[in-house]
């Protein structure tokens, strides 16, 4: 009997509709950010639950410092989770490059928690950190995608992100889901702690509620990132501002671009612009801003008025029904009202879109761009 | 009798020999640094003394965290400012850009101290940073240029910068002198704590003793430079790495040519570059490497061959006598032996003078770049 042999690739088969992996993950946000409130937020009790944290009101209120370790990606999810840290559960919280953290004789004690985050939970240098956090003396945690890695056996407790399985190098659904873990996880410690009022703390757990739709309402708008993303995709340059807490999406933004369309598109803090970055804005510097209804928008809007006054066009990111935008605004990315603190989980879909669809236009590689590797297990 | 009128510009006479003021001001850094030490280094008996700070033993000690706050090239000072009290003095540091700090509802208490680094004193969102502090119950401290200004005026203690005034909008003497005013400040509180051994005080007070000359014999080298930035002048792009307490430096280097000669230069944590960054570098993306010899060397390396492998053209600033570099550099900015902890204020040297050659060579305005004013006194 002659054989038959039946090509099938079951990885390609597994795109379904989509192009590439990424655009595939960017879509099953909303199922991941749904999976990762479940079972742990009690919205009829206003509480969250975090139980393989090993977490009690005794361990939380000895927690002196946060020093949360990572690269790229989650690196910029733990921008955010400083400013999350901070706010609601008044804990002083560094973010340090783990590369750095690990070779710069950094002071942490026993009442120090390294907090590492990363997707396969294999990232050396990011284990390394971890390793000297161990060494002093500190309580370590980890956020992992990556059910049993060396990032979460050896921390002494974990907050397992439920992304499932990334396959695209740019990472983007395991980039929102530890922005939800590391909102929890403040919102778990000032209530540990006693830093919220019962009104506060009911009041960001009910916000919590609102992420997947809110999500998912920025990805129903992909069509209209397509023709942006056509205008752009043979930009050489781009320069990404935020401020505050939408500060770290402008890293992240530029950084999803640069991976895998290979634009140079580079990040700032808005504020820093007059310091020096905006010496690069002319008619070949677009300026993408990101400027939802937060407490920086009326300063993020003078920043996109100085840079539309030295002639670089403009995108932003804007809340819908936005009015002053429009008159400022080359190209808009409209996203959903929400809360502010929660709005960097909102603001980074169409920017991850943005990225996807410039590459895809330009014919790339997406889910494989030059140079780079899903997990960097190498230092 | 007819009156003839002497055309004389004041401020183009005082430029001498130099083309223009940046020139000018680079060169003066000897002449700057020198005055920084003086009055204020014992070497006799290993001390520091920095009457204006109006600190004691008991002040010293009572310090938890010290938040540095800064904009531009201020704020790269801050960040090897932070290695320097971290590992000197052994107190917890941040650096805050002043945009964010102003605006993020910051930890600060009375055993905190808001430390502002300003050339002019009149840095508008630096002021507000201490306003921030200070109502806040945080002591404050301020490294300014320009005796009398604001930041030098509500600071509880000051140290004055001895860089002498500058007019080129690009600073290059008012960010040496203050990683000078830096390395003292952590010596001093190391020596008040008792964080530091009588020998190890005595050897860091030591070292001070060499800089000037060692920014001299950087300077001695400006003519290597001028056919390096010949090369180069008509880049688009650059990527600028730096490691450890170089890592400041590839910020400074990189903002440097972006101020003045428009190029779009980056800086990245080098560790980073496999997390990301690294997607952009092929042939028209050449990469600055910071690689003397200090700690980070082995890596820095290990980071320049992997840009080589991507086909990125080379440039390294490294240590006289090293025989690695010269294997892989395109080109190489040799600067002299020195102790580690004050390498970046020799290693930043070359790059001032790469960012001004090539801006001179460009034809631009190099004192007064477009869009950027000197003293940034509005938000």
């Amino acid at each position: 009997p002659t054989v038959h042999t039946v090509a099938w690739d079951p990885v390609a088969a597994e795109k379904g509709e989509f192009r590439h992996f990424m655009q595939k993950e960017i879509h099953e946000q909303v199922r991941a950010l749904t999976d990762t409130l479940a079972g742990r937020v009690d919205f009829d009790n206003g509480k969250i639950r975090l139980p393989q944290l090993n977490l009690d009101a005794e361990g939380a209120k000895k927690i002196k410092k946060i020093i949360i370790t990572a690269c790229g990606t989650a690196a910029h999810a733990g921008m955010v989770g400083k400013i999350y840290l901070e706010r609601i559960a008044r804990i002083p919280t560094e973010v340090d490059i783990a590369s750095e953290f690990r070779y710069r004789d950094p002071i942490v004690d026993a009442d120090t928690v390294v907090l590492a985050i990363s997707q396969s939970g294999e990232t050396a240098d990011t284990l390394a950190a971890m390793e000297e956090g161990r060494q002093r003396g500190a309580k370590l945690w980890s956020i992992v995608n990556a059910i049993g890695s060396q990032a979460m056996r050896v921390a002494d407790g974990f907050i397992s992100m439920q992304s499932g399985p990334e396959i695209g190098v740019a990472s983007t659904k395991a980039f929102t889901a530890p922005l939800v873990d590391l909102f929890m996880l403040a919102v778990l410690l000032g209530d540990l702690r006693g830093t919220l009022s019962e009104k506060e703390r009911f009041d960001l757990v009910a916000d919590l509620r609102l992420v997947p739709d809110l999500v998912g309402r920025c990805l129903d708008r992909e069509d209209e990132i397509i023709p942006i993303a056509r205008k752009m995709k043979d930009a050489a340059h781009m320069l990404y501002l935020g401020r505050g807490v939408n500060m770290p999406i402008a890293y992240e933004g530029a950084l999803k671009l640069k991976e895998i369309s290979y634009i140079h598109a580079e990040a700032y803090p808005a504020g820093e612009m007059k310091h020096g970055p905006i010496a690069l804005v002319d008619k070949d510097m677009p300026v993408l801003a990101i400027a939802p209804l937060d407490p920086w928008y009326e300063k993020m809007i003078s920043q996109i008025e100085q840079a539309k006054a030295r002639g670089g066009s403009t995108l932003v990111v804007a809340t819908e029904g936005d009015t002053r935008v429009p008159d400022l605004a080359d190209h808009i990315f409209w996203v959903p009202k929400c809360p502010w603190l929660l709005s960097p989980i909102v603001t980074v879909i169409p920017l991850q879109m943005f990225a996807y669809h410039i590459a895809a236009q330009r014919g790339l590689d997406v889910d494989q761009p030059r140079n780079l590797a899903k997990s960097v297990t190498v230092e």
